[in-house]
């Protein structure tokens, strides 16, 4: 099955599953102020997202049950919330306010904050402070979908034990790259093992909580996480072509945020290995200002082109492509023939996708 | 047994215990960043903290068990993992560099920001960067104290629970407690139900924890909640109390913090209640001001003396103390003299301490 069809199936089902966990929240909340808390929260979920976590949580586990089954969907939506509350306190680290064209979740209490008759404290301190909170309870949240659900107590506290790990290996990733903030000096491999964790490592729980509540033998796990830590990769360094040469009508994202933030991207790294050392100084000199002007942005951007950085950074998501490849031959012949099609498409959606 | 001497008796074991789940996660990293990341959260919550939380938690257990029994400890350390994890985040919302005379956590890493060669961020956002991520990783590192212990599944899939309801209670207290910054006229009534979850919740929990592993049987457990609701109580009143007309010398923090900060503590609300209105709006118009002087500190010390405001809310505390006394009460013949005389001493040493 085509990814898109098999999002078209599952995502009002997951999109369900969220507004279930935070209605029992305000039901539970008297207060006003915390009515209108997670009111803004579930907006915030709900607005945006492609839910492609929990969508790979739950065709993981239907790939190796004999039918579709929909109890799966309930703790598959954990990793959303892991997903989105990591967003929540990343936009507030990179000072973002707005995410997908919708404000960030600070960002809407920042808004609030004009609403208030009596301001004691200021705008932004109100905003973030909200938002670190948001965060948290996203993070907490999420260990619910593994509470209420219709599986057995040693699968739900295996699928927190995976849980938790996500956040450690997403939280370590968070923290080299901001360590990379401040360092000159930077390999491609330290790059891929940074973004291995950040961004491979929740698709990688996604699929192995799926498989846990499906009761996949364990020879098939390593294929599993494999595949998905090279999804994850690649996920990522598409991501990070489409962020500076991207069409921004189609990722409805600025081509500039990434050079003026001066983020670490595979495109950057790669960059700095190649180039002189006049044009590395250059570089390093322009990016991460906030006041950087538009004709330095294209001065970052010509010498990424003129490094040849784009054909260099699609040939290793090409090798990392070849990876993935070679575990899904060896689960395929193990699996359901939908969900096979599912998982080729998938690679070769993150591969070509252009949003 | 009196509270110092069970506290010397466990705070070793329960220190032990927080070293190994931080031991594990330094053996695991490897980058070099992580590895000082790790070892600043590990002395951060060693240098400091009473660890009533773990040892009410153990004494609840003990309570109930004919032996004591240290399999307990290493559950038990959750609740203080919970507890620095929202000081963390605390401090951050609060922009308090400083707690217990020894550095904040996000402030760690301002004064880490000086040792770095290549500076690209400012050092107050790398500060609280790395301050949001350490208050997420010691919320999820909690957790770990459920997983690797000799207890079985069931109890340690509810202690999660338990765990996963303290954090929503206290980030609601925070978050109401957030609101009233903004608002002009408050009730007694209200400050209680935030004490209630911000400071009452986590004491509950960690008896309901300590009794959940100890399988005390259910009609016990509406005296441990109201016993443990009502400590808290107490507990934040004092803390109150003392933060505004304490000797500095002993509590180790200035008086004039809570009343610069403009925090919603029971003598503010006291004195609201009981001034006329020009002497409220001079209150309201001094508190919370970042440069207020030290003759308006002062000026607002003496209106609360004039409210009679340490009188009142020492006999609300007493209220409390009945309360409290009276579930004591009928869990006494229940469980051992040792830990009945513990949670007696409990109830005194919260009512009459100086720090």
């Amino acid at each position: 099955m085509k990814v898109p069809e098999y999002l078209n199936m599952y995502k009002p089902k997951i999109n369900n599953a969220i507004k279930r966990i935070y209605e029992k929240k305000l039901n539970e909340v008297k207060n006003p102020f915390l009515k209108d808390y997670y009111q803004e929260l579930m907006d915030y979920f709900l607005v945006g997202g492609k839910r492609l976590r929990p969508l790979i949580c739950i065709a993981t586990y239907n790939a190796f049950n004999l039918e579709r089954d929909d109890k799966i969907v309930s703790p598959s939506v954990g990793v959303e919330f892991l997903h989105n509350a990591s967003l929540i306190h990343d936009d507030i680290i990179d000072k973002d306010d707005f995410r997908r064209n919708c404000p960030a979740f600070h960002y809407r209490f920042k808004q609030y904050y004009s609403k208030l008759t009596f301001q004691k404290m200021n705008k932004e301190d109100y905003g973030n402070s909200i938002g670190i909170i948001g965060g948290d309870s996203a993070f907490f949240f999420g260990l619910e979908a593994f509470f209420d659900n219709e599986f057995n107590l040693d699968q739900n506290l295996t699928a927190i034990k995976y849980y938790e790990q996500a956040f450690k290996e997403i939280s370590n990733g968070v923290l080299i790259e901001l360590d990379m903030v401040n360092r000159e000096s930077l390999r491609m491999q330290e790059y891929i093992e940074m973004i291995s964790l950040k961004t491979s490592a929740l698709i990688e729980k996604a699929m192995l909580i799926g498989a846990n509540y499906a009761r996949v033998e364990d020879k098939f796990l390593q294929n599993i996480s494999k595949y998905a830590i090279n999804l994850g990769i690649i996920f990522q360094m598409t991501d990070d072509i489409l962020g500076t040469f991207g069409d921004e009508k189609i990722t409805g994202k600025p081509t500039n945020g990434d050079i003026r933030e001066g983020k670490k991207t595979c495109l950057l790294i790669d960059a700095l290995e190649k180039l002189d050392y006049n044009k590395k100084e250059k570089i390093l000199d322009l990016i991460g200002n906030p006041d950087i002007k538009d004709e330095e942005i294209q001065e970052v951007k010509d010498l990424f082109l003129e490094a040849e950085t784009v054909y260099s950074c699609k040939n290793l998501v090409n090798d990392y492509a070849k990876i993935a490849r070679i575990q899904l031959d060896e689960l395929i012949p193990n699996i359901n023939q939908s969900e096979a099609e599912f998982f080729e498409n998938l690679l070769k959606y993150v591969i070509e996708r252009k949003f």
